[in-house]
C-alpha cells in the first residue's frame, strides 16, 4: 500500500524540504500568464459562436467586440498594477474584499473565485479536448470521457505536486505564443499584401446562411460571451510572494507583459477572421472546428506547423486548467484558516499540497464535465461571471484600501483602481444580463448559496470550537473506575480476553447475554460456572455477575441500550463501559462471512450514546 | 425511524407468535403448486419460440414434444411420492442429497436449487410483465422497469411475511386454472366441431416464413426449452410439515393434483396451439405477443374474459415468483445451519421471516433481470437445469435412501424413485447439450463455482469456530491495569474527558500530542502545567506525563502507531489502551465539517492493530 501511494504520488515529503519560489519577471509569464493567455483561444471563438445566426457577416463583427474587451483588460491590468503594489503579500481577491469590505463581501468574493476556478478547469479542459477533436474528429463521440482522463491526469499530477511549475510550463507557453504570434503575423502580413482580402490555403467551411438580421442584444451577448477571454489576470497579483525581489516591480512587469501579449494575440485573431472570412462552427456537432484550427489552416494549411500549433493549444489549455489546481487549494486554505471550510484543507498533504482542495476541484469539475457532456461552449455562459465578481470586490476593495491607507500615489492609485471597478462592474452587469437566461443565473443562484453556505459553516465552527473550549483544569480527586459491561452470546476466546480486561478495567463486572433466537441453545449460561465461578474470591474479590435477558422480539440492540440505561441509574456517579471483543479477520472479504454484530453494536452505540458511555474495543487474534 | 419501519414492514413480530400452517389437499394447491402451474404458462412458449424457424408448421410439433415431458412429469411425481413418504420432516433436495449421497453431493444440489430459484423470480416477473406487454404493447419499452417494480413490491410483501399465503394464493390460482381450463375446454370443443380446424375469433398473427428445415437437433433443442414446464413440482415434497395430519396422505394427494393438472394444462396448449395455428413471435421485438395471449384471443376474441384471463397469468406468474421467495430463504437457512453460508441467514427478522435470504434472493434476482433487460427469453437456456440437477440428485438420493434402509415397500420405491431419477438425468443430459452454447453453459460453470464456494465458506466457518473455541477458564490472578494513551492536540472538553477517563482507567497515563504542521501553534503542552500538573499528587498519586511527538512528514497515525509499540515494549505485560475522546455530532452532514480524526485513527488501529490493544472511545457532548 505505501510503496504503491509511494510509486503514484512519489515519496512523502517532509515539512522542511518547502523551498521558495524564485521567480522572475521571465518564469513568471509562463507561471501565472499561462490561464490568461490560454484564455485567447476561447474568448474570440466564445463570441464569433454567439454571432452564428449572422451568417457570413459575423466575422466583421469580432474585431470591434475584442476592441472593447481590450481596453478594459488594460484598465483591469492598470488597477491590478495598484493591489501588487499594496498588497506584496499576495492580494487574492478574498484578502484584499475581505480585509477593505468587510468579512462577508470577503466570502462572496472567495465563492465567486472558487466557483470560477472549477469552472475553468471544465472549460479549459474540454477546450483542449475540443482542440484535438478538431484536428482528429474521429474521436468526436468520445468527447467527455477524454475530458475525464485529462482531469485525472491533471489531478494525479497535481497530487504530487508540481516543484519545477515555471519550468514545465515555460515550453508549452512559448510554443503557443510563438505559433499563434506566427499564424498572426504571416496572416497579417498576407492579408496586407493582398489589400485586405487574402487567400486561404486551406478555406475554412463555408458559413451558413444568415437566420437573424445584427441586432445590439445579439452584439452584447457576443461581447459577453467574449469577455471570457479576461479570465486568468489576477493570478499575479495573488502570488506576489513568489517573486524573487523586488519582487513587487518583477511582478508588475509580469503582469504587463502577460496582459499586452494576450490583447495583441485577441486582436491579431479579430482581424484575421474578418480577413480569411472565419466564422464559427456549432460546437459539439458533426462538422465541428475550433476558430484557431481554422485560422492556422487557412493562413498554413494543415502542414506539420498546424499539427504543432494545434497540439500547443491544447497543451496550454490544459496547462491552464493547472492555473485553477495551483490556485483553487490556496483559496479553500484561506477560506479554511477563517474556518469557512474544515481546517482539513489547510493541512498539506504528503507532497506539500493542499491534497483536500486539489480532489474537491477535481470532484467538482468532473461532475461539471460530465453534467455538460465535455462541450465547452455550453459551460462558457456560467464562466467569467465568477471572475468578474470577484475583479469587481476586489477592486472596489482596494478603492476602499486607498481611502483608509492614504499616503502619496493614494489618489492616482483610487482613480485607477476606480476605473478598473468600473470597467468590471458594468461589464459584469452586463454580462449577468445578457447570458442570464443562458445559465448565468445558475451562477448568479450559486455564488450567493456558496456564500451563505461558507458563512453557515464559519458559524458552526466557531460555535462548536466555543462550545468545545475549556478553561477548567482537570478533576483534582481520584474518580471511580467505570462499571463494566460485556457482551456475549457463548464461551470463547474472544468472551474470554472481554473479561479479563473487564477485571482490569474495574471492580464491577457484567456479562450479557441476550437470547433471541429460543431454537438455539443455552450459550454462556450453561458453561459460566464452570468458566467463571470457580475463580477463586481471594484473587481480587471481584466476581462478574452474569445477566441473561431474553428478546422474545430477536432484537439485540435496544435491550443492550436498556441495560445500559439501567446500570446508569444504579450506578449514577460511574461511567458505563461495554467492551466488547473483535476478531482479527485475515482478508477484508472474510468479514461478509461474519456477523459482526460486534461492529453494528458499537455503530449503534456511538450514533446515539447513552449517558456516559465508554465503548471499548477489544481485538483479538487467533491462528486460523 | 422505528415508526417508518413498522409503516412500511408492520409491526415486529415476536418469536412466540409463530403459528403452525395446516394446510390441506385443497389449500395445498394454490400454496404449493403455483410455481408449477405457471409453468404451463412459459414452458410452451419455450419450446415454441425455439421453433419459429420452422414458419407455420412449428405448431405440428409441440403436441409431441409436450407428451414426452407429460411423461417425465409424471415419472417425476411418482417419484416424490416416495420422498414425501420417506422424508415426513421435509425432503429438499438438500436436505435428500446430503444424508445420502454425502454432504458434498447436498452442497451441489444446495447450490443448483438456489441458482435455480433465482432464475425462477426473474422469469417469472419478466413472464409477467410479458403478459402485461402482450395487452398493451405501448407499455413494452418500460419492460424492465415494470420488472423491476414488480421484485421491489413482492420483495417488501415477503419481507413483511405473507400470513395467509394458503390464502391469498387461492383466487388468482383458481381465476388462471379456470380460465385457462375454459380456454381450453371451449377450444378443444370448437375444433372437435370442426372437424380439427376452427375459425379463430381474433386471428393469430401470421408465422413467419420458414427458413429452416425440421432437424433433430432443433426439435431437441425446443423440448430442452419446454423442460422449464417441470419446475416448481418439487415443492409439495419440500414442504410436507406444513400440512395437516394425516400429512403424508395429504401431501401426496397435492402433488398428484398439481401434477395432473398441469399435464392437462399443457396438452390442452399443445393441441390447441396445433388446431389454431399458433406460431410464437420473437419476443422482446415489436408485435410480440405470448402464446397464451394469442390463444385466448384465438378462442375468445379481445372480450372482457380475454382481460380477465390475460390478467390472471400476471397475477399467477408474479406469485409463482413467489415460492422462490419462501423457499430460496429457507434454504439458505438450512445451508447456514450447516455452515455452508454465514449464521445470519438462520435468523429471522423483525417479522419472523429469514430477511437476510429475501434481501439476497432480491438482489440477484434484479442483477439477472437487469443483464437480461428483463426478457424471458434470453433466460430460458439458463433456467430448469438447477431444477432438473436437484431432482435428479434428490431422486438418485432416494435411491440410496431406500437401500441402506430397506423396509417392506422398498423394492417397489426403489424402482420409482429410480425411473425418476434416470427420466430427469436424461432429461438434463439433453438440456444441457442443447442449450449449451445458449448460456447454459453458465449455469453449468456457475453450479460448480458456487457448490465450490459454499464448500469453502463451511471450511472456513468451521476453522474459525474451532480456533475462538476455548475450554481455559477465565485467569485466576488478578491483571495490572492496561497503560492509557490520550491522543490529543489541545485542551478541550474531549482531551479532559478523556483524561479523566484514563486516570480512572489506568494509573500509567500518557498524553500523546503530534506536531504535524509547524505552521501551527504550541497546542497541548502550553497548557500542560496550568491544566494537569496543578492536580495535587496527594489525590491518587498518578500525574500523566506529556510526551510531544514531531512529525515532519505530517503524519498522525505513523508516529502513534510507533509510540504505542514502544509502550508495549516498555510494558510487556499490560494491555495499551488508546483513549479516544468523540464528540457528538447533531447531525449526519455536520460530520464532513470535521476533521474525524479520532473515528479515523480508530479505524486505522482496528484495521492493524498493534499487540495488546484496547480502543476506548468515549463520546462526550456539547450545547453548541
Amino acid at each position: 500500500m505505501q510503496r504503491v501511494l509511494d510509486g503514484i504520488l512519489g515519496r512523502r515529503l517532509s515539512t522542511r524540504e518547502e523551498g521558495h519560489e524564485q521567480v522572475t519577471a521571465v518564469t513568471g509569464v509562463p507561471f501565472l500568464g499561462l490561464d490568461a493567455l490560454a484564455s485567447a483561444s476561447y474568448g474570440p471563438e466564445a463570441a464569433l459562436t454567439m454571432l452564428i445566426p449572422l451568417g457570413a457577416i459575423a466575422p466583421l463583427y469580432l474585431l470591434p467586440i475584442i476592441a472593447v474587451i481590450s481596453v478594459i483588460l488594460a484598465a483591469v491590468a492598470m488597477s491590478y498594477r495598484q493591489t501588487i503594489a499594496a498588497y506584496p503579500g499576495g492580494g487574492g481577491s478574498f484578502t484584499v474584499a475581505r480585509e477593505n469590505l468587510g468579512p462577508k463581501v470577503g466570502v462572496v468574493a472567495g465563492a465567486a473565485l472558487a466557483i470560477d476556478y472549477i469552472l475553468n478547469v471544465a472549460i479549459a479542459i474540454s477546450a483542449g479536448v475540443g482542440a484535438v477533436v478538431s484536428a482528429i474528429p474521429s474521436l468526436q463521440a468520445h468527447t467527455l470521457t477524454l475530458c475525464l482522463v485529462l482531469l485525472a491526469l491533471l489531478t494525479l499530477v497535481n497530487l504530487r505536486g508540481i516543484r519545477q511549475s515555471a519550468a514545465v510550463f515555460a515550453v508549452p507557453t512559448a510554443v503557443f505564443v510563438v505559433s499563434l504570434g506566427l499564424v498572426i503575423v504571416v496572416g497579417v502580413a498576407r492579408a496586407i499584401a493582398s489589400g485586405g482580402h487574402p487567400t486561404a490555403v486551406v478555406a475554412p467551411p463555408a458559413p451558413k446562411h444568415a437566420v437573424e438580421a445584427v441586432s445590439a442584444w445579439l452584439i452584447i451577448r457576443a461581447f459577453a460571451n467574449g469577455t471570457t477571454a479576461m479570465t486568468g489576470v489576477e493570478a499575479v497579483a495573488d502570488a506576489v510572494p513568489v517573486f524573487r525581489d523586488p519582487r513587487i516591480r518583477r511582478a508588475r512587469r509580469t503582469l504587463v507583459a502577460i496582459v499586452g501579449m494576450l490583447i495583441v494575440l485577441l486582436i491579431g485573431i479579430g482581424y484575421l477572421c474578418r480577413a480569411y472570412d472565419i466564422a464559427a462552427t456549432e460546437p459539439g456537432k458533426a462538422g465541428y472546428q475550433s476558430v484557431l484550427s481554422m485560422l492556422t489552416a487557412a493562413v498554413f494549411g494543415h502542414s506539420a506547423f498546424y499539427y504543432v500549433a494545434l497540439a500547443s493549444v491544447l497543451c496550454i489549455l490544459s496547462l491552464s486548467a493547472n492555473t485553477s489546481f495551483a490556485d483553487f487549494p490556496r483559496v479553500c486554505r484561506l477560506l479554511a484558516l477563517e474556518h469557512h471550510l474544515p481546517a482539513t484543507f489547510a493541512e498539506r498533504g504528503r507532497r506539500l499540497v493542499f491534497t483536500r482542495g486539489i480532489v474537491l476541484l477535481a470532484i467538482l469539475s468532473a461532475a461539471l464535465l460530465v453534467a455538460f457532456g465535455g462541450i465547452t461552449d455550453r459551460l462558457i455562459p456560467l464562466f467569467a461571471i465568477g471572475a468578474l465578481l470577484a475583479f469587481t470586490m476586489s477592486q472596489a476593495g482596494m478603492v476602499a484600501h486607498w481611502r483608509r491607507v492614504g499616503g502619496k500615489h493614494a489618489r492616482k492609485s483610487t482613480v485607477m483602481n476606480a476605473t478598473g471597478a468600473t470597467a468590471t462592474g458594468i461589464t459584469l452587469v452586463i454580462v449577468a444580463i445578457s447570458k442570464f437566461t443562458e445559465g448565468a443565473w445558475l451562477v448568479i443562484v450559486v455564488v450567493p448559496l456558496v456564500s451563505l453556505l461558507l458563512w453557515r459553516i464559519r458559524g458552526y465552527n466557531e460555535r462548536i470550537s466555543e462550545a468545545v473550549a475549556t478553561e477548567q483544569p482537570m478533576a483534582r480527586e481520584h474518580l471511580a473506575s467505570p462499571v463494566a459491561v460485556v457482551v456475549a452470546d457463548a464461551w470463547n476466546r474472544g468472551t474470554r480476553r472481554a473479561l479479563e480486561l473487564a477485571l482490569e478495567l474495574s471492580d464491577v463486572v457484567y456479562a450479557v447475554q441476550i437470547t433471541t433466537d429460543s431454537e438455539r441453545p443455552g450459550g454462556l449460561a450453561d458453561v459460566w460456572d464452570r468458566m467463571i465461578a470457580c475463580r477463586s474470591p481471594d484473587a481480587a474479590g471481584v466476581t462478574p455477575k452474569l445477566v441473561v435477558v431474553s428478546s422474545p422480539y430477536r432484537q439485540f440492540f435496544t435491550p443492550i441500550v436498556e441495560l445500559l440505561r439501567d446500570l446508569g441509574s444504579e450506578y449514577p456517579d460511574r461511567n458505563i463501559a461495554v467492551i466488547i471483543p473483535e476478531l482479527e479477520i485475515g482478508h477484508w472479504y472474510e468479514r461478509l462471512l461474519h456477523n459482526n454484530r460486534g461492529r453494528m453494536l458499537r455503530a449503534y452505540l456511538l450514533a446515539n450514546p447513552p449517558d456516559r458511555l465508554v465503548l471499548v474495543t477489544t481485538p483479538y487474534r487467533v491462528a486460523a
